[in-house]
Order: C-alpha cells, then sequence, then structure tokens
C-alpha cells in the first residue's frame, strides 16, 4: 500500500501514511503562469494499491482536475487499485436534478471519477448522504463530529450545550451531546413563502449561564453560523464556539462569526485553514482498516 | 441541430447559431459563492444534435468542468449527438509523458471528454496537431491563421512581412505570408544546454522601412512576443504588429509588448479578450459544414 499526499491535502496525506506506517510516493506539482497544472510521481506505484489523499476544497474544479490526473496517471503507470480519500467532496450538494435541465453535478463527478480510475472513495461528511448514491463503486462516508466534540471535552467544555444551526445538522449536536453530555438543540429554519426570505425558529436552549458549542458540517459564508451565535448570547450562554468539518470560511465568513461574539472557530483539516485545529488522519486510517462504519 | 452558446463563449457560441441560422437554447450558469459551477438548460434538447460552444481558457479546470456538465446534462436529456466545439483546447501543450510518473493531461482531457458524453470535438489551432490523437472519437482542428492574415490585409498591411517567434510557429508565417505577399521568416530558439537559458538565433529579415507582423498560435506571459518585436524593431521595421490566435495575455503580457514598440496585438475570439478583433465564428461554421480540411 501505497499513500500519495496530493497537492491540496499535502499535510493530512503525510499524516495519514504516519499512521498507516505506509509507504508514500511524493508529487511534483506546479501551475503554470496560464493557470494549468502539471503533476508527476515522484517514484512507481506498479502492482500497489494507491491511496490518493486530495480534499476539493476550493478552488474545486483544479483540486477535481489534479485528482483526475492523480488517478489516470497511476493506473497508467500499473497501480492495482486507487483508492481515492477526498475528506471535503466538491459538489456533493447538488445531489439531484432540482429543476428541469439542471446538471447533475455530483454524478456527472462521480462518472469521471470512475473513468479517471478510481476504484473506491472515502469521503468525510459529506453534505447529503445520498449523493453518494450516484457513485459507481464502492464509496463510504465517515463523521469526524465526534473528533470535534472530543477536542472540546478535552479542552475544558465538557457539559457545554451542543446546538446544530438547521435540521439538516441535528444529528450532529445529538451525536455532539453525547460526549459533552450538556444537552443539545436545533434551530428551525423558515423560508418566507411570498419573499424567500429565511428566518429561524428557536426554542428556549438550555444554555443560561453556559459555555455552547455549534456543530456543523459546512462553514461557508458563515451567516448561518453567525446569526446562531448571536441567538446563544441573547440566551445568556456564557462563552459560545463554533466547530465544523469543512472550514470553508468564504469571504469575510471568519469575521461575521467572531464579530456576533464566538470565542473561537475550530475546524478540521479535511479543509487546510488557519482553524483546522482537529485531524482526520485518526479517522481515515480507521476507515480503511475497516474498523469503523 | 442546436447550438449552446457555453459560459466561457457565449458571444461567439451566439454568432456561430446566427451564422449556421440554427436554433440556440441557452445555458443559465452561475458560480456559487464557494466557486461551484452550476448550469441549467433553458430548453429541450431531446433527439437533437447538440453543438456546445466552450473554450477552455483560463480559468481552464472550471471551464472544462463546465463543459463536461453541459455534455452530461445534455445526454441525459435525450440528445442524440454532442459535438463539442472548443477553440482553445486546455491542457494541449502536455501531449505526451516528456519525464518517466507525469501526468499526459491531454490524454485524461480526452477519456473525460468522451465519458461525459462528447461524440466529436472541433478546436482551433491545438498547439501540438499530436495531442489530438489522444482522442478516442473524431477530432479535427482548424487554423485561423488565414483569418488573421486577411484582418492585416483589409487594413492596407498587404506586402507586410510575416514573421514565426520560433519554428513551432513556421507554417503560421507561411500561411500568412501566401495572403499578405510580403516575405516570411522564423526564429530560431536556442536553448543553453548548462544554464537552461533561452536564446533567439536571427536571419536577416526582409522588413527595412517595411510593416512586419507576428504570428504565433498562443501568446501566454508574452515573452516569447516581446522580444521578437523588439528583434524587428532593431532590423529596421517600420509598424511591428502581433497576431495571435489564442490571446491569453497572462499577468502584463500586453504592456510588456507594447512596451517594446508593437503598435498593436490582435487576437481571435477564441479566447474572449479586449484584444480579440477577429471572429472564428465563420471558420466553425465552415467546418461543421464539413467544406474545410
Amino acid at each position: 500500500m501505497i499513500v500519495i499526499p496530493g497537492p491540496a491535502s499535502q499535510e493530512l496525506g503525510k499524516k495519514t501514511a504516519q499512521l498507516l506506517n505506509a509507504k508514500t510516493v511524493d508529487v511534483a506539482f506546479k501551475r503554470f503562469p496560464d493557470g494549468e497544472s502539471y503533476i508527476r510521481y515522484e517514484g512507481e506505484l506498479r502492482e500497489e494499491e494507491v491511496i490518493i489523499v486530495q480534499t476539493t476544497s476550493p478552488p474545486q474544479d483544479t483540486s477535481l482536475f489534479q485528482l483526475f490526473l492523480m488517478a489516470d496517471t497511476a493506473k497508467d503507470m500499473g497501480a492495482e487499485k486507487v483508492v481515492a480519500v477526498v475528506p471535503y467532496m466538491a459538489y456533493s450538494r447538488q445531489d439531484k436534478r432540482f429543476l428541469h435541465g439542471e446538471a447533475f453535478s455530483i454524478q456527472t463527478v462521480a462518472k469521471l471519477l470512475e473513468k479517471a480510475g478510481v476504484d473506491q472513495l472515502l469521503t468525510v461528511n459529506v453534505h447529503q448522504q445520498k449523493a453518494l448514491d450516484q457513485f459507481p463503486f464502492p464509496v463510504r462516508t465517515v463523521s469526524a463530529i465526534p473528533l470535534l466534540a472530543e477536542y472540546f471535552k478535552n479542552r475544558g467544555l465538557e457539559g457545554a450545550f451542543a446546538l446544530a444551526p438547521d435540521e439538516g445538522a441535528k444529528e450532529y449536536a445529538i451525536v455532539a451531546a453525547k460526549i459533552l453530555g450538556g444537552g443539545y438543540g436545533w434551530r428551525r429554519k423558515e423560508r418566507d413563502r411570498y419573499t424567500g426570505a429565511i428566518s429561524f425558529r428557536d426554542d428556549k436552549y438550555e444554555v443560561k449561564g453556559k459555555d455552547a458549542i455549534i456543530f456543523d458540517d459546512i462553514i461557508s459564508t458563515g451567516g448561518t453560523t453567525a446569526d446562531a451565535v448571536k441567538t446563544l448570547k441573547m440566551q445568556g450562554a456564557r462563552r459560545v464556539f463554533s466547530a465544523c468539518v469543512h472550514p470553508l470560511l468564504i469571504g469575510n465568513a471568519e469575521k461575521k462569526i467572531m464579530d456576533n461574539g464566538a470565542e473561537e472557530i475550530v475546524g478540521t483539516d479535511c479543509v487546510p485553514s488557519l482553524v483546522s485545529k482537529v485531524s482526520v488522519a485518526p479517522l481515515i486510517v480507521k476507515a480503511l482498516a475497516g474498523k469503523e462504519a
């Protein structure tokens, strides 16, 4: 077994190889002045099972294309099997045709990955589980929410309240609360039938004088999280933290969240960023070893 | 037959449809805040031959990915045949494995286009003709050099000298000279065996007191063209023009060329830019009608 740390997941790829005690083959990569990607394997892959670790966070299309190049080249070089570890799976929100004539993006990605030579896919907290139904080869997703909850527990946050910022994230709050032991809740998102405006309906959460942590899979532009921080503060929470698996943090997302009163944002290295304080390497290693559902 | 003007070639696609007197189906497209592309066809494609016009100039990977989405969605919607018109074909410089372990990028692109549902490809002045050998479906390239030479001829430049900035572009100067009638030449690029530095060997070109035009397929960072402009001016050329099919013009390429004494840069709409003064729509229409070799 050989691990390939791809251009978009250099550190995570190396950590994964270390934990697996597996050989790595490095990829020399560059982008030409015009923006084209170049990759070259600095070692042999013949008859090997190859684990390519490459996230597809922004710039998504370039990260995906590098993955296509790596998988195709690995097969050309005689690799026996290519497992793609894609911690953040791009285009998994377009998981069906919502309107007539729309691209079914994740289905296209799945087809192209197969053609490029990917035999198996492992991803972390895919936004919609059913996005994975489109893949014509074995695929699984594992959850980094327990790792995030443990991170806070180990830093004295045992007993903190776990909030999901919308119904879609409800499971995350339930899972985190099992580890933190401070109860959980979730917000209800409502869309005005006429104006399209989004508002939230809140319960009274048990946060008065207590710490609270918001758990979500993706923080994109940060609006949903920022609003949840504000609500928790208004309901009397002592300190509010934001935890997410995929810290995309587009534009001024971080500032928005912090300005609303958050203490800290904690993400994982599924998406390399300044807030990626939790590594999913142990999770990936367990999943590759088949020890995790 | 239905023409689809893709996001990267809106104007050229519309012009092509007009000349063909063909129906178009528009593509609603956007990019989400995180950078993902979205496309939706605003019409039916069932049992139609569909011509998707989509260049793949920078950002190459995004333009390619939009092409994958458009082809795949067209087939899902029942299109009978998908012809991709890709005026600028990205990754066609990586047309073989130069070093062991390298990606053979154009081969990967070709495989993915096939999988996405492309049945036929038409491109303009592909950088390496042999890049096209990798495609598993019918593919052809046509040359826009005659259109560029005509453009100058119609603007009083008959009799101008045609220069190719390196041996690879020699054919372009020969073709242009047939139209302009002012002779041609080409520069010889040399790479120092020890330092890797590039230098040029020049003949004495017949440019003294005459206008001259440099013909090339791609202007990327502009260094090669800028150097050729300087040489022609030093050899006594009156006015020097730069003509290219694909004006990528990365960074300050335009300034470099103009600062060295060029009068004007003229490109085609294979790559939409401020210098895209020549449309390849008539060329594409002829090629689609099978009237052009």
